[in-house]
């Protein structure tokens, strides 16, 4: 099966994922319930990117079933809005550290992430995109 | 079985539900990917209240399956959160119209919603409670 490719995200679009906006990821339970919570976000080269930390829900949830879904809104104007279902191509220790670095500095104004303990970046591939006011 | 009663939340996270926040509402689709997406919310009597309209993407999955997520912060400080998990306990079109209209009062100022089609109202039972800040 050849590899996915990821659903282009327009530049407006792409733009709430690069602002101060949260978004809320949506993963799937053991027992089926969904799981919806607010993180910050990342984008770059058509995915979108998360950080969380090992063994949370969301963490064990994308591990066990990969199907995610991403919904964000323009804090100036929540009727300006993505959503997206994908999945979660990659998680990773790898560059970790620095990625929360980086959503602290956006998100926070702070230099550095106070308490790194096994941050896991998680990669995620847009397949569907719906929207609203963009 | 006895009825399952509804897990209780805070005043302070029901506060949440009863400002003008938008909710992110989690369902499940029929190939098992998540979906996410923001609603206008309302609190009543230990339930979490959704409006939204016959055939789409939400009333469609909670009609099939009706587990539901359901996640707000408060817009002047996202660092106050709630997520919920539970079931949607009852939809239906009885009251449907007069709830969407004190929705547009509450999140757009408006007398009523402009374009009424097959709204159905959706009850919510808490289950599950998690929270941040509050």
């Amino acid at each position: 099966m050849a590899t996915q490719m990821p659903e282009k995200l327009t530049d407006a679009q792409k733009q709430l994922f690069l602002d101060k906006n949260f978004a809320f990821v949506a993963t799937t339970c053991p027992d089926g319930y969904p799981h919806v919570s607010p993180v910050w976000i990342d984008f770059e080269d058509d995915y979108i990117l998360m950080n969380t930390a090992k063994d949370r829900v969301k963490e064990r949830n994308l591990r066990r079933d990969p199907k995610v879904a991403v919904s964000i809104y323009d804090s100036s104007d929540p009727y300006k809005m993505v959503a997206v279902q994908g999945t979660a191509v990659e998680m990773t220790t790898e560059g970790a550290d620095e990625h929360i670095d980086k959503l602290a500095r956006k998100y926070r104004g702070w230099d550095e992430y106070p308490a790194k303990v096994d941050r896991v970046l998680v990669k995620i591939r847009p397949e569907r995109v719906a929207t609203m006011g963009l």
